[in-house]
């Protein structure tokens, strides 16, 4: 697989964090040569909070993962990939129900206590036989120190068309007190917001409820993988976990809002941003990371539908990957959504030239400057539809023949 | 530019229609060795009907067209192909002004009675500099048996990235009155469904008061332009016009749910129907006609929702392009609408085989059979979601490199 060219250079180097443990094992259920199991074990007291798909078809993993992150408590997160559990009917269910079992034995906990993440084939019944046998090892190698799983190594064994790991982190201060976030993420086609997008683990060692991190995740989530999207094509199973094993020793803040937090919310954000982008940059095909910009709309819900109507245009999406600046289509894309945005509102900016102000191209038009933006890797779109106070950042890639070609083979 | 593998063998025969002329030419404003120009005149005593897009950025034609059309009266219809005229603010409207006003003055009527549609670029101003020359040609050419265009050749004169004329026609009877219908279109890219797609024109010799028009064009609008996608993309410039010379000299029935016009309606319905699939043959890229029956919805809107849904999705479409039988992003598509679709409720099959029934795959599954049926040019999906009446169909194509390739090069 060759790795997409909007990469980052490297994997960062991500510490790890008290009370969270990491394992990774080889399956070989549908992939061979590489890790396709994490483990995730959360020291006793630890906190949860989870977003999911809004799919109408969730699969089996979901549907019992947000029961157990309503709970607010977990002791772990077992994923697979290669195998979604999707549409698999009462034998997902059925599936779920062994693995946790399984898993609830090995780490002498209750079955409702562990939370399930599953990614690959919908539709195809999940074999367990083939999982439970490592259970036994994943327990006992997550909270051994030398011989438990890096962040990297957990990146990547959740990956199945990610072309890299996905890994970010940031460091805060609660109260005094040191914090460390760090996330890993996998997703790569199939990804359109509603809710939760794809598979997301941001661990922490910060103390904090579960309704106060369920509230910092929410609200970083709308900014982060609820702006971006791939292909407008949303998944059966998205799921973000957010876990804080309260090693750090902060006072747990009881309200979101508290001017303590704002430093971890911040780094919160950053960490989910960084994570966001990484999937727009490995989206299928993805040759170029386009950032859109929409400013003067009435709310802020109102500008990131503006820009995901943009973002998800097929027409704009291969005009960018042509390095077209066909300006048009964005007109296009806007008007389509038939909410009411008068033309003569509309200004529109490409790589910082004005392109077009109040319904139509500006008089002093000139393509030069603004073709050679777009032969970048970069491609900045800003859109003002009025003076309105709402404003939205999105992120989508152009749509290429790698779309295709991917796509047309791979059964996802 | 390679004829889509989709196309019909031949343009149909279509006869003349009585007092309706046809005239075309070649401007060269964006096309070379071509004709771009098409001029529709209507006797006295016509009537139309026409039905929009519902962008919020329709062009400047859409919007002077659909005031003529509510008037249920019009002399001619002038389309230029190359220029949408559309996000070109008061220049735009200023250039409908000017085409109106010189057509006006060759036909000797008011320019509140010449509908005007464009198709091409958007935002780019129109130069009608460049066409009005071609006017007073066109005006006498339109009405001098001999001179005057075929339906052929006025459905070349409108196409942009369309690789082949599109026309179907139908004969009915009226009170014993044998009635004729003439139909043209274009449309490749930029196509889904919004009250209207693309451009299409439909004669008819019918005498047929205006409201009577304007609810057959609607109700035969729905089943047929509005149930098609290429790429759920919506044009600013979608048109299509019903005109009705009324030169059978049919009683002019007064109520569109007559009896009387029950093999009207019929024939109008094929008519639309025949263009709507054609211009889904001719998407762009297309190697494959996908026909998608939902059944069992609450409502015909919902069902034709769901459809469209699938037909949308770009994971469905390149699945089909690459002949793999993944109905599983069948299930996600129908999942990612959010509108409380309970997996249990879903059953699929694909070219009459059953592939999931109940929320999950049956257990008889044989691939062999789905395998072969996604090799064929014409594929069909079959979806049921519960136990309603509500029913649907709708089409779209197969998205391919060929999609790409023309949409990364061409600027519409």
């Amino acid at each position: 697989m060759t790795i997409s060219p909007l990469a980052p250079e490297h994997f960062p180097d991500l510490p790890t964090i008290a009370g969270i443990g990491l394992a990774t094992a080889a399956s070989g259920m549908r992939y061979q040569g590489r890790d396709d199991l994490l483990l995730i074990t959360l020291a006793s007291g630890s906190t949860v909070a989870g977003v999911f798909t809004q799919s109408d078809t969730a699969a089996a993993p979901v549907i019992w993962s947000r029961k157990v992150a309503d709970t607010g408590k977990a002791a772990a997160i077992i994923t697979n990939a290669g195998n979604a559990n999707a549409f698999t009917g009462s034998r997902g269910d059925k599936a779920v129900r062994e693995m946790v079992s399984s898993l609830a034995n090995h780490l002498d906990c209750k079955a409702e206590a562990i939370m399930v993440a599953s990614t690959g084939v919908i539709g195809e019944p999940l074999d367990t036989a083939a999982l439970l046998p490592y259970f036994a090892a994943l327990v006992n190698d997550a909270n051994i120190q030398g011989v438990n799983a890096s962040w990297h190594d957990a990146a990547n064994a959740i990956r199945t068309t990610d072309t890299f790991a996905k890994g970010a982190h940031a460091s805060c201060i609660i109260d005094g007190v040191a914090i460390t976030i760090c996330g890993i993420a996998k997703g790569s086609g199939m990804i359109a917001p509603n809710m939760a997008t794809m598979l997301g683990y941001i661990g922490t060692d910060a103390a904090l409820p579960s309704d106060v991190l369920g509230r910092c995740l929410r609200r970083a989530n709308g900014d982060s993988f609820n702006s971006i999207t791939v292909d407008s094509d949303t998944s059966t199973n998205d799921s973000v976990f957010l876990i804080a094993s309260g090693k750090a020793g902060n006072r747990p803040v009881a309200d979101a809002d508290d001017l303590a937090l704002k430093d971890f919310r911040k780094a919160l954000a950053a960490v989910m941003n960084d994570l966001a982008i990484q999937i727009v940059r490995d989206g299928e095909g993805a040759t170029k990371l386009v950032t859109i910009d929409i400013t003067g709309a009435k709310d802020k819900t109102t500008a990131r539908k503006i820009g995901l109507a943009i973002a998800n245009s097929p027409l704009v999406k291969t005009a960018i990957a042509g390095e077209d600046a066909n300006w048009g289509r964005i007109v296009m894309a806007i008007g389509k959504l038939g909410i009411g945005i008068p033309s003569d509102a509309i200004s529109i900016d490409i790589g910082g030239c004005r392109v077009a102000r109040d319904g139509m191209r500006v008089a002093e038009y000139d393509e030069a400057p603004i073709a050679a933006h777009m032969t970048g890797q970069m491609i900045d779109l800003a859109v003002s539809i009025g003076d309105g106070l709402g404003a939205a950042r999105v992120w989508t890639c152009d749509l290429t023949h790698g779309y295709i070609s991917i796509n047309a083979d791979y059964r996802s």
